[in-house]
């Protein structure tokens, strides 16, 4: 089996570090191959960085999702996941969906502890565009700056524990995912600190892609996700106009 | 008050037409200005073409938008909206927005009637996105083909009108939205063969345009769309670069 | 463009604020005509006063609705505007209802700021009726006395910035609505001390007023709004006795 | 125990019904006083009725509330229920909110049968401002005419057990409220033609106004219907301006 | 008319309770029969205990509930309600159910406070299960030890109270339910120390036990409670068996 | 990694078939353990079956559930989940919340297709229980008989492909759950006659398992699963009781 993990951002290292803790969880036989944006911001964390990286997505789908069984958008938040679920036949599931749909199985409510202020709007809307507010019990971001991306986990380590512990005190979580794809490989090191069901993000999303690459599922013909007719375009890179053509 | 009318779309035919239209329905004092899409699909109508259209919006409105009392999002579906309105000064108004709002007032369950089948399931997250599906009797498409997307709303017109009599019947629509950009202009001509209020897209846009230009409003420095703080990037237009970086 | 703005209060001092911050607002070539409730309560505080001040709303439509091209309920709480908007032709809008559909297109989620505690309730019943609960924050209220209902606004200038503030840091609003007749033209005055857009009711109304009349939407003769058919009555004012028999 | 039936209709027909059917149903030492509206419409059957008929209900209990222990607005649709129970010590309950919270309890979703069309929007809003949409099936509405109020359950029984039927089997009904105030006593006389349990909404008015006055609840000092501090008014009938004053 | 009033927890003591403070409620005329749960937990308190306590409540059923016009559940949580209600003819009602609905009558939002921490999640759950959690604003818990189940109430008389106040003001509660069988009666007792209406569960369950017993409601053959056919089964007590079997 | 595949149904043909299709799924190194109810139903269809079976289910778990790293409980509908997942420390999936979760990354929009009418409203409860209505196109039921509920999969397979094709085209399903046990494996047999993705219960069960195995999460102490403190009991099985005391 075959996962693509494709990071709309454009830091290499946070796809290594999501590899890395990926293949970890993932089961023997399958296969994880990383991509990083060509183009876009060091890590998404905004609604306008999520359009444009969505959209750099497509490209990078149509340029390389051929001879896999599932795709993984690598960035919490999902930026063009569903466009994405509607262009292509592979299966793809979104990082923070993984996540979110992981967690419903541990409890009632769900918080996600993320390392920055400017991430909760997006992450709020991300997770009322699942359909899953209901169950959520809030955002809880860290209100300090950090040295840089790659480091962000090991740095805030005890304040995102601190955070999550308040979102089990003060919010009523349940369970708590520890959101954006810097922090992949966190909540291992954290579980036994916080006291309800802790979930990586990463870990999570390996895990559905298998799920769903194992159903091997029909490529829609009907309902919200039938691919669209093939349609001209003008200005977009041949891969994407082809995809879009349905060519 | 100068507003400008950002056709997500490259038909330009169609921005002429939202002109028309909305200038007819414009206060005295009020300019438009057009814009078509540089590059992208004729009509936008799907999920993935909208992510992409978003992309290239906020590309147009970091090149063009200065000046402005106001930015209509030009498109039904408001591609790029909440982006825009996040990452730009001037209120942004989004075109199904304006069409949704406005029919609220005119009564408790409004139906939207457009004119392809592919347009639905797009709608209809609009629709949710704007978290007014509870006031939504749901989305009606027309089932057949067009000779052109200048050319659709004439050649429907007939059509369209017997959806909106089906929504009211069948649905319990209270006022019907005539959705998609190239039906412009349509319901000032049909409403009269149509037993509940129904709104042009376009006109509302305006209205709604000139009401939170008339507003003033500040440019949020707190709240879910405060400006995020500027960030490097690669690969992306010169403007948009410097809008991301905050320059 | 001629537009009654009906305030269901008896104070006449409050018509003439809504009246001169509304012609501000107002476009070129509209005409906003005001009427004070003949009999009520000086300002509409709770439910009991609203039930009363909307069916004495509908006796005023009664006599004097003609030859408008718009209504305004001018009060907040919107007292008997559905049984107005279902009784007669003309179309009609909220004074809260125009505010709360303005604020939505400046932020995710407004709240509600006002004068006196007792209007807590019957305001977020009001959010409910509309069916905006969803993307509101909440209601704050002042919790001191105040002079006179022509001062409160200047009075409490102050503290209602306060209020609007502590809106965004505690409750996570993104846009504030001033509320309650006797402050419009507040917002014009502090916006710039309130770190999210703020909405003036009475501009919201009158622009909301214009884009309803521009749209000139047919009385409805289906769905939820359309006309009853005409009833015997006893006891009720002759006017009004006739507009219910379908005189 | 003492409880006023007070029919916000100006029909003592129907006031006499309701009083037959609830006697039959009243506990051992329960007394049912009955009341028609002295001004307003044969039977309410709209939001602008509503609005009138509750201002009404308002000044009746004004002069004629005291000295019992529970009131029933008795009227299908419950014009001027919130505005009463504000206003008045004594406990207050709506002829629907009575038959609905009772339908709750056998079944999961209620559908409400009613005699005319106009009915519909009146009934779904009454059944929404309950908070109870998500626990209805929806409402069936007759379609023909009748000869007179006091004739129409008599006259349409067999369509009404009709309508009955299509809501348990086409719409999901569980249970089925029969409602309208002309429809007292029905329930009892068809239910053995419905295949699920059928509400009477009059019996289940006695008995929830039964319930509220032996818990003998305090007057609200506090929360959303604490009585609202004393108001000078003008222009209403002496009685209710002393309640309103708080005299 | 006779109500068994079957309590699904093991503690004789707590029945009797439950019946003189039902009794001084009932009507004229209405007999009411205890019986506890056989085998389980002295109080039921969480969802797996509710669990078992529901499946022996069944057979309680199965054995008992022939004669009477009504069956209380009597516990908090209503263990086993929906699955009696289906399995069995006689109208069933929930002693949560029955308290909650009573509430509505009494205030926009309830608060339930109760005396055990672990009651949480149950109680917070069968208020969603009841379709109730818009009108519910929340649930408080005692955090103290008590000596025994039947003391409960009088030794946390005092702090109840508080938390009740607390529900009041900081919740937003407009009325307040007294949670938990072990507290029968004491709303009764401070509920001129709570500045909203108190409801007491046992007193509002034998109210409603009366209400459906008097509509007398069909045994639904069709919607979501008709009895299921019968089924063969293996080491259920006899007469569960013969019920499910359908004999 | 050992799952436990515990049937709360009482036909081993059924949790034989369940490994079949479970262990064609499964991760190399994952063991699938079977286990069928000792007592109970042949195969629960029911709310009232539903209670007893997931009393048994906790009886099973009492005194099997060791050196496992997760359980299903492998029934649709879930009897005993939220118990189980509150008085165990392994972690626990539902059948059908494994189904649904995963349908949820396959399409906007599930449909539940499953054998017998009995089963609608308990499925339908299970969707509304998991909080995932918002994203529920309904439940369809055959509606003829079948010889055994061994063979019900294959008798039906022509039938219930017809019902999934007009759950896609009547109720607008993107994805559609085969839901029964009894209907193991067939959604892999019949998938491509279905115009959008088909999920198998069994397969998702399996795989989210794997899932939060893989995670290895704590045994919450805080949150709304955090296990009860220890209680005496009477009557229950030893090992439940031992549990239920925390011993």
């Amino acid at each position: 089996m075959r996962i693509l993990v494709a990071n709309p951002n454009t830091t290499a290292a946070v796809t290594e570090r999501m590899l890395a803790v990926g293949r970890a969880a993932a089961a023997v036989g399958t296969e994880l191959v990383g991509h990083t944006a060509p183009r876009g911001v060091p890590y998404v964390s905004s609604r306008a960085e999520a359009q444009i990286a969505g959209a750099v997505l497509l490209e990078t789908l149509a340029e390389t999702a051929t001879g896999f069984d599932a795709v993984i958008v690598a960035a919490f938040g999902d930026p063009g996941l569903f466009a994405a679920r509607e262009l292509f036949d592979v299966p793809v599931v979104g990082y923070s969906e993984a996540a979110l749909l992981t967690a419903l199985m541990l409890g009632r409510r769900f918080s996600v502890v993320t390392f920055a202020q400017a991430l909760e709007p997006w992450y709020a809307e991300t997770i009322e565009a699942h359909g899953l507010a209901g169950r959520s019990a809030g955002v809880r971001c860290a209100d300090r700056s950090f040295s840089s991306i790659e480091a962000v986990g090991a740095e805030m380590e005890d304040h995102l524990v601190e955070l999550a512990r308040r979102a089990v005190e003060e919010d009523g979580a349940d369970v708590v995912v520890l959101g954006g794809a810097p922090l992949a490989g966190l909540a291992g090191r954290v579980k036994h600190r916080i006291p309800v069901p802790c979930v990586d993000a990463m870990v999570a999303a390996v895990k559905q892609a298998e799920a769903i690459a194992t159903l091997a599922p029909v490529a829609p013909t009907a309902g919200r996700f039938a691919r669209p007719r093939g349609k001209p375009s003008s200005g977009l890179p041949p891969a994407l106009a082809d995809r879009i053509a349905g060519r």
